[in-house]
C-alpha cells in the first residue's frame, strides 16, 4: 500500500458543485423507479407524479350548515318587520351539515336564524339567497383536477386532500437505500467490553438516524476489519444492494486507510480531501454509477461530512433539495482565528444578552 | 336527545389555558411510565431521565493524529537550524489516529512534520510539547458525567453521544396513545363506492399522520354510525386502551351530534364551542382522567382544532412543549374582515414582491 500523506485542498463549494455534477452526469442522482403506496401510509414521502382527483369533492350538492333546506324563491320578502312562515314539506326539509340538498331546494337557512312557532312550522326574518350555505359539487376539487404536483413532500393534510379526491394509492419515489459500512480493526459494537484501543462503533448509528430523517433507508453492515480484500468484497456487496454507499472511516491518510485506494481501483475518486475543518479527509467517489463516500471517523467531522456531502445526494435522489436551515445573525463572544485556506465550521452556544445574540465557540477538540 | 343549538363563545386563550389547567389537575397531562428502548432506535424519542456516561470517552489516552508517539523530553531542542534525529524504538512508535498511547510516551508528532531519513529513522524540526495531539481519557465525556438531561428530544447526533458513553439502552417516555373515533352514518371508508350523501372518511387519516409527527401513536377505530349507545360503547373501549381520545365529528349542534352529551354523561365538558373561526364547534372534555376532544368535521376546522387543542396535549404528555412555528411579517393583499367576537384564522398564500412579502387570503369556504 502506497501511503498518501497529503490530502487535496479543494475548496468546499467547488467540491460540492463538482461532485454533484459528476454524479448527475453518471445518472447517480436519478430517483429510483416509483413505487405505489397506500395514501394513508404516505406522510413524509415524495410524489413521483402529479396526483389527479378521481371524484369531485363534494361529489354532490351538500348542505354547508345545520338548518333548513328551502327554495330561495319561497323566502323572498321575509324581513324583521314582516317575518315569513314556512312549514316542513316537499321543498322545506331539516338538514344537517353534509346532507345532500333535497330535490328542488336551492338554499339552506342556518338553524340559528330560525324560530319554530309550531312542531313543523317556523318563521324567518330574512330571505335566503340562492345557493347560500350550500357546498356545490366540486367546490373543493373537481374530478380530473390536479390535487398535488409531483416532487411534493406529503404533509398530513395532503393525505386528506388526496383521499377526498377518491384516490387511495399513489406513486412516490422509493427511499434511497444507503449502505453504511463501518470499518476498522479497532471498532467494537456498542455494549461490548472495552480494552485499550477499542472504539465503540456508533458513527453508523448516527448516520442511520440522519438518513432516516432525510427520507432514506439505511442498511447497516457489520464491522469490516482493516483488510483491503475484505473491504473490497464488502463494498461490492453493498453496491449490489444500495443506491449510495458510505464507508466510515478509513478516510484520513493513516496506515490502514484503504478507502481512497479501493474507490480508485473500483471506480473514480473525485476528491480525497476538502479544504474544510473539521471534515477535511472526506473522500467523494463514484463506483458502478453510484455515489461512494468515505466519511471521516471523528464524530464531529463525520456529521459535518454527512451534512455537506451526503444530505444533498439523498434529497436529490428523492427529486427534492434539502430545506434551507434557519440562520441567525449573532455577535462572537471572542475572536476566533481559522487556519489559512480552510473554511472552518465552529460549533457555538447561543445566548441572548439584551437585544443581541451572543455566540460562544465551544472547544474544538482534535478534529481533522 | 335535547338539541343544543348555541355553542359557547369562550375566547381561544381562555379555552386553551383553562383546558390545560383542568387536564393538569386531573393528572391527564402526566407522561406514562417510562419505557426502556435501544439507543439506536431512539431518535426522535424523549428522555424520561438524564443519561449518565458508564465509560469515559476516550476510555484510554489516544493519539489524536496519524504520526509518531514520543517522549516529549526526547524532542527538546529540535529546531529548523538544528533538527533532531529519532529512531523507532521503546519510546518512539508509529501511531494512527485513535491508537492507544504507548507506555512511556506523552506526545504525538504529526506525520506531516516528520522527515524520514532512513527506514526507522527520522528528523524533527520542532520540539513536541507534553500531551500534544493526544486525546486524554475522558476528553469528551468522563464516566458518571451527565450526557443528556431528561425531557430531551433525541437528535441523531445524541445517539452517538450516548453510545460513546457506553450506554446502549435508555428510558424514554412512551408515545401517547391517541384513539381516533370517526363517527357519522354518512361516512364511508376511502375507496368505497360513493352515493349521494356519502362522505369519505379521511379526517382520522390526517389526524393519525399529525399524531405520529408529534411523537404520539394513533389508534384508529372503525366508523361508528350515529347511535348514542354504540358511540358510548366505543368511547369506553377507546378510553381503556388509549391516553387521549378524539371523536370526529359530531361536534357541531346538528341533530345527530351526540358527542357533547355523551362526554357530559360520562365525564365533564369543559367547553363546547370556542370563539374561533374555523373550528368553533370543538368540544374539550375529560372522561376517566383522560382528555376527550370532539374535533369538528370540516377538514380545515378539524386540522386547526387538532393544532390548537390536541398538539399541546400530546407534547405535554411527552414531557415537552410544542415547538414555536416560524412566523413572518407580511402585508395583506386586500382587507379582510372577521366577524365580531371571533378570532379568525385565515389561510394565505405568500409571495415576495420587491422587498415585501404579500399575503393573499385564499377562499374561506364554509367552515364553522
Amino acid at each position: 500500500m502506497k501511503r498518501d500523506v497529503y490530502l487535496s485542498d479543494r475548496p468546499l463549494e467547488e467540491a460540492q458543485t463538482g461532485y454533484m455534477e459528476l454524479l448527475q452526469r453518471a445518472g447517480a442522482l436519478n430517483p429510483g423507479r416509483p413505487e405505489l403506496v397506500e395514501v394513508e401510509k404516505a406522510s413524509g414521502r415524495i410524489t413521483a407524479a402529479p396526483v389527479y382527483a378521481r371524484v369531485s369533492s363534494p361529489h354532490y350538492n351538500a348542505s354547508a350548515m345545520d338548518g333548513v333546506a328551502v327554495r330561495s324563491m319561497d323566502t323572498f320578502g321575509a324581513s324583521e318587520t314582516s317575518p315569513k312562515k314556512l312549514t316542513l314539506g316537499e321543498f322545506v326539509h331539516m338538514v344537517d351539515t353534509g346532507d345532500p340538498l333535497p330535490p328542488g331546494c336551492d338554499a339552506v337557512i342556518m338553524i340559528e336564524d330560525i324560530h319554530f312557532v309550531a312542531e313543523e312550522e317556523f318563521e324567518i326574518i330574512a330571505a335566503a339567497s340562492p345557493w347560500q350555505h350550500i357546498r356545490v359539487i366540486g367546490e373543493d376539487v373537481v374530478a380530473t383536477e390536479m390535487i398535488l404536483p409531483g416532487n411534493h413532500r406529503l404533509r398530513p393534510v395532503d393525505l386528506g386532500g388526496i383521499l377526498a379526491g377518491g384516490v387511495t394509492e399513489i406513486y412516490v419515489y422509493p427511499r434511497p437505500r444507503v449502505a453504511l459500512l463501518p470499518t476498522g480493526s479497532e471498532l467494537v459494537q456498542p455494549g461490548a467490553g472495552l480494552k485499550e484501543g477499542d472504539i465503540i462503533e456508533y458513527n453508523t448509528r448516527v448516520f442511520g438516524a440522519l438518513v432516516e430523517e432525510w427520507g432514506g433507508m439505511p442498511i447497516r453492515y457489520d464491522i469490516t476489519v482493516d483488510d483491503y480484500n475484505l473491504l473490497r468484497e464488502r463494498l461490492k456487496s453493498a453496491l449490489a444492494g444500495a443506491d449510495v454507499v458510505l464507508i466510515n472511516a478509513g478516510s484520513s491518510a493513516g496506515r490502514e486507510d484503504y478507502t481512497a485506494a479501493l474507490i480508485a481501483e473500483m471506480g473514480e475518486v473525485y476528491t480525497h480531501g476538502v479544504a474544510i475543518k473539521p471534515g477535511k479527509p472526506v473522500i467523494l467517489g463514484l463506483v458502478d454509477g453510484k455515489p461512494v463516500v468515505g466519511v471521516p471517523g471523528y464524530p464531529v467531522s463525520a456529521v459535518l461530512g454527512m451534512d455537506l456531502f451526503v444530505r444533498p445526494v439523498v434529497y436529490r435522489k428523492l427529486g427534492s433539495v434539502p430545506p434551507v436551515r434557519p440562520g441567525v445573525d449573532c455577535f462572537m463572544s471572542r475572536k476566533i482565528v481559522s487556519p489559512m485556506g480552510v473554511e472552518e465550521f465552529v460549533r457555538v452556544k447561543l445566548g441572548r444578552v439584551g437585544e443581541k445574540i451572543i455566540a460562544t465557540p465551544i472547544s474544538r477538540g482534535a478534529c481533522p
